[in-house]
């Protein structure tokens, strides 16, 4: 087992950590260590709300959940050496859930996935589903199964859903000036286009005062991925993989949590991933100069692992960029044609005695494969979702005897 | 050998054969032929042009290309007892080039891939590429290649791009009344948002007179995919799979072709699969009233078969919502995410000696994978594309000591 | 499609072919044909035993066949330039059944997979399997489907079961001299140890009289695999392949056929492969020296190709090297415990209502993987068998709830 | 993470653990725990010499091991309402090395690979290899590499090799018999035909005294697999797996260890598998008089799991029958083709500059796949031998240019 270099203890709040994370891209958040190119190190991670949600049958907690605070990141991690322009060659060794005996926040045995209110967060679909919903994921192994959709079985694809490197002050000033624009084309929407910084909740690490003040009035929230990585949630990211991340300020300042124990292309539902708590073990490296050599400016470079679950049959579900309730064309707008690939599945699904949430919920953490399949054929975007037919304990494939439809319980909801 | 229910000549025109097919969707061409449930049959397509492009080493052909003319489809098919409702159920049980020795049309030994100009056509990243721009790959066996690109060597995941049934009448109007809005708020676009209807060059199958200026007043142009199925461009319509088809049209009737030998996700130069003509081998069978029994009303539904192209490693590039020229952001926008994705490949592939148009090429072309990533991190989407590192005979992933940089000669340009 | 260098009229004996082939291994066999290294060419090929078996629902064509003219090879082929000492390189560019409308041969829309009677032939389990059986398979593009044995369903790793370059007299000498001393520690055995050299039935090409009877004195039996390649009966030799044959006479001289639309490994029925005739592609070069170089001196080598068919359950038997019955102990025997995992699959599909017979047939014709587990645990050497539970369309996995026993029909059997 | 049910001191031998666990089979061995069905639970492990292997650079250690204190299983467990007859059904959700900072035992961020003399223990090439060698391997995540095979990376299929239930009284007898009758055909064989029961160095968990010296007479050795399952060596036992044990004794008595970081196919070196101590977590289960109803009377069934290493390029190595030194054939002598498809291989690898031993060495422990491909082409088994080409770091693929012969530096010897 690497080094533990950042140390997380889960029964407390990452505000109360002997060394605390961060919640916010800035590029003076103090390093809370240092290590060496070369080094393999263990990174404990707490779930990316800090415990806001609970195993049980309600989703008002997720539908009340404060995401001031989010996402709550383990580091920075300094690695010696690194330079702007170089790029941090970070091997994903293994990473999994927290041990389950010592406590009951998630990742300790179980993990959840969430529906956001669309008066609270959002999420893809959130239109056509407004309120909050949840399922909690029971963990056995590498299989993850919910009370809550029942009839359903995967191995997870566990992966980090968020690292990333610190922005240098340049990097970040731009990310607020084009934030900030774009929201101001449209500042009171709800959800809103984007999230600027915001004081409320701030943790800087270590820092205290005038820093952490300043870090709370510029720092980056952590949602969207951007040039430094960040919150991609690629659900590939899993064990085995290499990412290359670029290095924008000296010691590269490596940042990041948000475990996954499973996701689908997409993460869907906003949390769609099944969150949770736990470890990651990593490898770090340096390529010096990296960045020019390779031309890699604005995102980072990712080998998966060879390691992902396998599955061989797929229903596949395909969208195209029309509003069909309006009979609306837009021009090949990927977003919309995923969007409807995504509700082509979700009432399939209901026909087999689904909910539409428990679908929704089902397909943000399920090891499906969102693919952009055209991007040519003017005016109509085209993009198909691939749903493996083995994670179901019955058979969900088209046939003449149709559809056996069958009570499949019902999801977490808000009082 | 099922029978061969649609035949071609490859060294004539579809203008030209005993039963032409057709090049506009339009629930009054008539049937070619009629079919039961139950049917294995063979269909013989034309290149998708009509064969406009040649073997050899210019890019004159695709910048000239008369694009009125396309798709150039066999069809229609009628299926005995296909009533609106019903899901066709169509087994794609082989599809292949057209043998060699007959003449020298794309498909005979060879296939080609190219970049229309943005002045005739576009493409996905028209605005980086505006010229135009040809390869033509030589097929051995299921492996291709090409002296345009040399260095790679790939397995072709051969599949048509283009198939579905007939739109009713109310269907048709409804694509034509949406795309012309689309077109209306901006009608003079280079490259149009969209193709409205044109008379010029229709091809109505045995229609003339009256029924054929119907078809060219009415027939919707065969370039977007729609609730009838049509140009997909998903690469994973592989031998073995099944697709279930809306229909619309008492028959059923069932067109199409565009056969591509490869292509990755996207199809990201338009033409960006390997075009060529050949056939393809169908079973083909209903589910009754299935439309209504599974909900699949917007777009079919498909298993892929389970032999695709089996490749274990690959690199892989991301794309988020943001201009980066500009520095301007964009809500949730997946397919300028993958554009950015496709633009860092591309970046990537010419420090190893591609050309930018060689690069675009071959993303085109081979078995790349493009993925919704992310579309709930607002506001930046994130798409990733997987490029498999065993189809260059080079190695291409980053490391310590940089690319190797060769010659690597250049594709065909246009005079 | 590359030129067609052995035509083979399906309709007719390889016998009565314009040049016909031959069922013998010797040096003196003339060539063919000569062709040039690099280039690609198509061999059409006879079923293996000349078409003596019907598609017919009686096993009597099975029980007595007449073997002494098998395997009907297609070839021999020269390669210009090869020299012993070289490695002969041969790309399976593509093969298959060949078209339907030409006859009623195996290979024209179905193939057959046999239990040979213990009196003439045998096979793997002809101990516990004594009397001859018969499925008939029916091809729809890349699967197969069986009247004979219901409920399964499997895409066919088309190949040929054997291809090789000719002895030179000095290896051949050999190996007539060590299967003859095989042969002699048990002359009188049912089913013989080994087959020696037979002038009943032979073929050698265009040989004639002294040429034709040292062939028929000396040619070596097809049956077995040796260094020259021949029968290796590996499924993996599907399309996408690349083939390493040592090169023992100079023109290489090389033979063979013995299509297999589908096979598990070990082929156990002996005629256990889908049995067919078709055509096959390749592409044909040499490295010159490369037996000394890469120290390829006894056997082949073998790159197999990427598009095999995938499955990702499996239902796996395990065997050892103990005869369960007598309570004997054999010393790792990796042949026992491999008869053993069958046997043990077997008896597990008999649970479900197959027959012993069905169940043998069904291991020997479906994509099963045989597997050296372990061989060196003394004195229990272990076997283990690989079936993909994808091929059954009912669950053939062990629950609480047992199996589900139908009536699955009978497989075809001798009066 | 489930509950420990059985405990390992990694820093002390087996024998002084406070619960011991055992080293032969036999019914009599008192349960360590008991558990019942539907538990989730975690056992540790010995590695299987309990530590006499070092992490240097000297094979004297592996060839004077002393083995008849071998293997040191964890166990046994009895899982509650278990009765003869039926199948004991074991998930295995998690297995891995122990933590790194305990101590220095293997396990501990290594493992090793040793081939034994022929004088002690021997091995599956003993005859090509009869002296001792030894590869040390160091974990990095999932990945294995070795100073001593260098140019080498590959992900382990980490899996036990060595679980099962205990033997019934009357099962055990028969081994004895057995085992004992084949000895008796060549007693003074070296290495020897099997292993008698020897009450040297016998441990049997808490039994003492006359139930040890019983446990000691009688107790089958546990090298080779039996009727209950033990030491199988299949590499993909593999976490996802689900395993269905035959229960003999009241209580099932589950027990094992021999935990390997990876292996090929036949652990062709004997203590070919990366050796490791560890952890196992299981769920087990219990399908009542299963053995009768689905005919699984000799071996497990095993279904594995989905997360296998995969890798889609392979060197194909062939063997046959044919003793070629001799010129002698065996009849159908699948463990002596599987013999010269490991030699070949292991000649091709030396061409790139390894010795014999470390190809050997690498063969026993990466995930290379070996073949039963032929068993009914008499006189001549074909078995046949998978090496991912993607575990070296260099080209191993023919070609005309040659191999590149590097210093590959040298596997630990003994003086």
């Amino acid at each position: 087992m690497p080094d533990v270099v950042f140390t997380v203890d889960q029964a407390r709040s990452m505000r109360d950590q002997a060394v605390p994370g961060h919640n916010r891209w800035h590029p003076d958040i103090p390093p809370a260590v240092t290590v060496r190119p070369g080094s393999s190190i263990r990174v404990e991670c707490r779930e990316w709300t800090d415990g806001q949600i609970g195993n049980n049958d309600s989703a008002n907690d997720v539908r009340d959940v404060d995401l001031s605070g989010a996402h709550m990141l383990s580091g920075p991690i300094a690695i010696e050496g690194a330079e702007p322009g170089d790029l941090l060659v970070v091997d994903i060794l293994d990473l999994g859930p927290v041990p389950q005996e010592i406590g009951d926040a998630p990742g300790q045995g179980w993990g959840y996935t969430g529906i956001f209110s669309k008066a609270n967060g959002g999420g893809f679909l959130t239109d056509h589903f407004p309120d909050a919903y949840k399922a909690i994921w029971d963990f056995s192994g590498q299989a993850a199964t919910s009370r809550h959709i029942p009839g359903v079985k995967f191995t997870g694809i566990t992966h980090p859903g968020l690292f990333g490197t610190a922005p240098s002050p340049e990097l970040l000033a731009r990310w607020n000036a084009r934030e900030r624009a774009l929201i101001a084309t449209d500042p009171d929407r709800v959800p809103p286009l984007a999230l600027p910084p915001l004081e409320e909740s701030v943790l800087g690490g270590t820092a205290t005062g005038d820093a952490l003040a300043a870090i709370g009035r510029d720092g980056a929230r952590t949602v969207p991925p951007r040039e430094n990585g960040g919150n991609h949630d690629i659900k590939n990211f899993t064990r085995g993989s290499r990412v290359f991340y670029p290095v924008h300020v000296p010691g590269a300042l490596f940042s990041g949590g948000d475990l996954h124990f499973s996701q689908g292309d997409g993460e869907i539902t906003f949390c769609g991933a099944i969150e949770m708590g736990g470890f990651i073990d990593f490898h770090v490296d340096l390529i010096k100069g990296g960045m020019a050599t390779y031309g890699v400016t604005t995102n980072p470079i990712l080998m998966p692992g060879n390691v992902e679950p396998r599955y061989s049959e797929f229903l596949t579900f395909i969208g195209i960029s029309v509003d069909h309730g309006s009979d609306t064309n837009h021009y090949n707008d990927a977003t919309l044609a995923y969007e409807n690939a995504c509700m082509n599945a979700i009432r399939y699904l209901e026909k087999f005695g689904y909910s539409g949430p428990q679908a929704y919920l089902l397909l943000g953490a399920a090891p499906i494969e969102g693919r952009v399949s055209g991007v040519v054929d003017i005016p109509n975007a085209c993009c198909s979702l691939y749903l493996p037919t083995a994670i179901f304990d019955h058979d969900i494939r088209p046939s003449a005897s149709g559809p056996v439809r069958a009570d499949r319980g019902s999801c977490a909801v808000s009082s």
